[in-house]
């Protein structure tokens, strides 16, 4: 029952702070004889880098991964694996304006509210920084699901009011494109908006989609263990995240039954249905079909604008912040969408080897 | 690790079939002490059952509670508390053409895949007849909230395409108001609907809105119980959701970083903010104001209609389901939902006496 | 994390007081399609029943299953298998004058002292009436172990100063005879031992081996779920155990390296061990050979004689309980021990379907 | 349900092999705001290193704890703990000619039968190196039951067939002695055994006894979580431990009721037990007693002698463990048992929190 710790039977233990020496993770409960692919991982953590574009900051991350345990002859032992990765050497004397001043919509009030005191250095644990962790874990998890020809793939399909018309049937190109956008043709906006907004000092959310294919029916643990239930704690306990729904998600309730209705019919020798309108989840358990969700991000809460708060003494105080931050971080959070989907995938594939005697 | 488990420190431990002799829970890790409000645990009951409006059914149903341990004198114990709620007899022939049918966006198939047979019987552990349990526990445990001084409330804001514009402040009326609806204004158009969908044999999906008042700043436990966290995972097992939300939730995609950062001020001797944008929660953690989150509800899959579909072997079949079912269930789970929410507040309140070491 | 929850993947949820009006459990996580034997249930409960010898006490129970969820067509659905067992109506006015004393070396004064206040009826939730609850599960579970050709026996080794001679090798048959006793050339010593104990108004302890063959190599979860550790768990939440070792548990104390060690062997195609000091786990993994263990029982805190003790107050009183009570539980453990040794077998099997990729 | 974490609230998560970079650890749900007692720590890792005597051997391990997160300004913030240990550099060719070969009594075998191949430099994840993350996460942790005046102090009682007559009453010297051994009267006896063990290649095994003072009544959840359940898990747990005992343990068996019965006296204001045959615990509940457990601990394998194994095809081998190991680890284990028993009580006096309403 760790506050840090995810999963059923496979485990990601995290730890770190912003301004620390590390972050870094434990992953436990995974098959022995798993072949690592490390450059997959380095090229997922590529991807959670900040954008080299309108939307991204300044700042640096090298994101070295310092393997501690669990591998050997570059295979998973069946021990945990730990990990670290060495944080960009910072100041803590940068942050001494902020130790007594609550910023607006950060996590500095409610955690010395839960704690009596809090890590003021960049965020301490509040912060994003430690979505790197997760990046590493799924990213190593991955090759189970590549084992299983089960593939993960996420898109932006929504940036500040900027929509993509696509369906999400075809983002296996977007990884490489700017801003991981659903939508090429509405890039340019993109790129004039995330202009504006770093000139206004403003920051933008976004809405992220994710396939998963090559699921087998059969996963998922009713009643409280249902498929998409630890999909949406996965994806809620992101950083921003304010929104999760699958399938038709909240278009769900404006639709009737008989539209929603899922027909089962026959292909070749399996059982399919004719549309998704399910995201590839009924009663909690896969079905077979591709499964599909979207979550929302809000927008950063760093504005580079003067704003209104208080200090610690309740008194009201002017704020404003400096440095580079992302005007939109959405872009980023697609390998940490893939990495936490990945997580609850590979776990639900271990645990459904006990849903039957043979 | 039990999936059939809810909770952390506070669980519930949910059991039966919709057609075996009851549904029942086991409640553990409930503080002794507590007394037992039977009559409240009678009402939430009562706002589950059939709606006796165009949106309900005309089955009716006793639930009548069997507490079987963990009270003393009217309070709980500190040992486990049992209960049973007996289920209607049916026949179990009047299910025996759908033995071996696939009803469309039913769990028929998924179960069957995964378990290799099933209780075919009216959904068995698949029916939403599970949740009275979820009732039972979330009224029984609301004590331990009142005690605290927090409540939770919750109403209809959508059905079908019909919203309700009221905002969700004021929604402490609605519980005894036609179809929990927020909007009472727009009761007779939902009226009419529900009359024009079950002459059609269709049905209807809904939003539910809900508003925690008087959590104490210092409730959820970053980084992968974030509190809106574990709302998501509890509101996401119930039957038929398909999306969660809290705060501005998939709007703040829209918003930019000035229009979504909450202002903190003084009041009082209190901090508080001057917009709620985050909805009660920040970097996971209560901030003292009110919790607001949304969930969707699809269109349950009963209709009454002819369907296509196929059988266990794959061949197509023509599908009629008779019986009376709800046209829209979504105002029988406003319980539901207040009861899941009453749990996981509850959790993190026991949970958060460990935060500090005074 | 809930108290009353035993196992990792299979789970055991017991819930129930001597003195309410049932005892029960929830089982949760055994794979779907296993054959209920509900005639070795009953076998195993009778075991546990009061012994109609010189130990034994009067009272009866009939200790009647009542099966409330989680069995289709005489199979497991892979949902949870909830059942209660009818406690015998009992008046509460026969435990009044007890409600305000504690009795010696029982859990009245610590359950009141955690709590705040105790259901003083008969022990409560502290009575080894529970017990019946395990042996239900452990009977239950047993048909998995069955499947994979393991078997789990244990005996009676010793009735206060009398021991057996015998090894654990030969116990199969001690299931039928007087005391479970695993030498019966020493029966009649017990008798008489059993009678001066029951006329001196005394009770007396004991110690029980169990013995488990067929388990494969590979079972145990290292470093904190080591077999032997999950076993000792089990064993140690027993009503009454003090003590649990398994191989040459505290002899191996007094030997030496050279003496203790257990040779490897080629026998056919298999490598097994000369000897078996180590009781068939080695670092916390079964090795393939029986695993052997044994735990001790203390004297039952009933005795038949005026004590010293006092009351809530602190005020000295004379205590004295009257009716029937067993002179010594040890042999009516022996299913207690069995099921406890299965639940925890079964739970490592489903565990261990995760140690490698293939 | 990670292999690799111990604990409820309180959670130990334990990483590393002992031929890797490093061991560590991460700690999680500690309360904020306790301080860390680095010179405590230290100690008693300088206890658990090799013993300069007789028993010992003459590898040096330099210990120094790595800090990674969760402390600030010397404080615990309530975010977790992790750090890490580094191993001293072996050279990984030293073990080449082992990785075929069964050591027998070594988890060799189980292990690649558990995982299909195994890190065969040095037992791996197997070694007893493993227990150094435990002392540190247990001593850092001590300072929690320190603010609770509870105190946990252990005692070698047995070393070969060498008795400590002495009662475990007055051990709270024994820290500083030879052999940390509760008699030492006896001490030249063990030096001399010792030293004839070292010249045959010989291990002996021994009993270590712990004494926990100040633990209030009510810790301890009933019915599988019981104080002394969680205690024996805890112990079972560490390496090469053979039995667990309780109270009088497995001598409880040969007492009668009458004589192991605990009468409850008063004393000043308090309710206390005249004699103390149940350790300090009732009904798996501290009662406010001081809480007595013993363990025992079987030889190490690593005799310097000419062994009898198989390689991994079965063939019959002989095999001569070269290099100084220590004759007896018994001494080395007390804080390793000290900080096992101190993160069972630290985790049920935060569990205990959630006992009553009030």
């Amino acid at each position: 029952m760790s506050a840090n710790t995810f999963g059923n039977i496979l485990t990601l233990t995290s730890f770190g702070e912003s301004h620390g020496p590390v972050v870094g993770g434990v992953i436990d409960g995974l098959p022995a004889g798993l072949e690592v692919d490390f450059s997959f991982i380095k090229q997922q953590l590529d991807r959670r880098k900040p954008q080299k574009n309108e939307g991204g900051t300044a700042r640096t991350e090298a994101d070295e991964v310092n393997w501690l345990s669990g591998i050997f002859q570059g295979k998973t032992t069946g021990s945990p694996l730990a990990f670290t990765i060495t944080n960009k050497q910072h100041r803590s004397s940068d942050y001494d304006h902020l130790k007594d001043i609550y910023r607006p919509s950060h996590a500095d009030f409610t955690w010395e509210r839960k704690y009596g005191f809090r890590d003021y250095r960049g965020g301490g644990r509040a912060s994003a920084r430690e979505t790197v962790v997760r990046v590493v874990a799924g990213a190593l998890v991955y090759q189970l699901l590549k084992l299983n020809d089960i593939s993960v793939i996420s898109a932006v399909t929504q940036i500040g009011g900027i929509k993509a018309e696509a369906e999400l049937n075809d983002i296996s190109n977007c990884k490489d494109q700017l801003y991981g956008f659903a939508d090429q043709s509405r890039v340019k906006e993109i790129e004039q908006l995330m202009k504006k907004l770093r000139e206004q000092g403003d920051t933008a959310g976004g809405v992220v989609g994710c396939r998963i294919t090559g699921v087998p029916a059969g996963l998922g643990e009713p009643v409280y263990h249902k498929l998409h239930a630890d999909l949406a704690a996965a994806m809620m306990s992101i950083n921003s995240v304010k929104g999760f729904e699958y399938g038709e998600g909240f278009a769900a309730a404006d639709m009737f039954g008989s539209e929603h209705n899922d027909a089962f019919i026959s292909k070749d020798t399996n059982i399919i249905t004719q549309t998704n309108h399910s995201g590839g989840i009924q009663g909690g358990i896969s079905n077979g079909e591709d499964i599909l969700f979207r979550l929302a991000f809000k927008p950063v809460a760093s504005v580079n604008q003067t704003q209104d708060t208080v200090n610690s003494e309740g008194k009201p105080v002017k704020l404003k912040i400096y440095g580079r931050h992302d005007v939109c971080v959405v872009p980023r959070a697609l390998p940490i969408v893939e990495s936490m989907a990945t997580l609850v995938i590979a776990d639900h594939l271990l645990w459904s080897k006990s849903s039957r005697i043979s």
